[in-house]
C-alpha cells in the first residue's frame, strides 16, 4: 500500500484554516484522486500545523490520480486556506 | 484520537536499517507504550527515510505511555538502526 502524506510546516506569519481544509479542500482532493482512505491531522505539538494522508493500492494508482485534470483545481485551491508551501512524502506502508 | 508521528529525515551520510526498525524497534516501542494501533512507513520519495505513527485514545494516554520506565530502553535502541535524529509530531486526528 502507498501512503502519500502532505504536510504543512509551521513558521512565522503562516496561516492555516483547519475548517476549510477538512470540509472543502480534502473532499475536493478525494473527489479528484479517489484514494482508498484519507486521514487528516491537526497539529498539537511539533513542526507541523496540519497534514493529510492519502492511501492508494499502488504507485500506479497514485500517479494516475495525480495525472487527473482535476489536480489543477486541487492545487489552485491551496491558496484558499493557507500560505504554507506543502511538502509531499510518498511512502510504502510496511505491515 | 491522538496520532504521534516519529519521522526520520534523510540527509548526507545517514543510515537506516528498515528491517531492524520494523521487526525489533517498533515492537519494543509497542510493548512499552501499548498504542491502539501502529503504522510503519518506508520512504519512497520526499524528505523522509522512514516514519511510524502511534495512535492513542487521548493526550493523557500518550503522556502516560511516554512516562513509562521502558521509554529509556526504547530511546537507547535508536542507535541500533540509525544515526538520524528522529522528529516527533503530535497531532489530533480529524475525521
Amino acid at each position: 500500500m502507498i501512503k502519500v502524506t502532505v504536510t504543512y510546516p509551521s513558521g512565522e506569519d503562516t496561516n492555516f484554516d483547519h475548517d476549510y481544509y477538512a470540509t472543502s479542500h480534502v473532499p475536493l482532493a478525494v473527489k479528484a484522486w479517489k484514494p482508498l482512505r484519507t486521514e487528516i491531522d491537526k497539529g498539537v505539538s511539533g513542526p507541523n500545523v496540519a497534514s493529510v494522508q492519502f492511501y492508494f493500492d499502488s504507485m500506479d494508482a497514485f500517479q494516475g490520480a495525480l495525472g487527473m485534470p482535476e489536480t489543477a483545481e486541487v492545487m489552485a485551491d491551496v491558496a484558499n486556506y493557507t500560505n504554507i508551501e506543502p511538502v509531499m512524502q510518498v511512502s510504502e506502508v510496511v505491515d
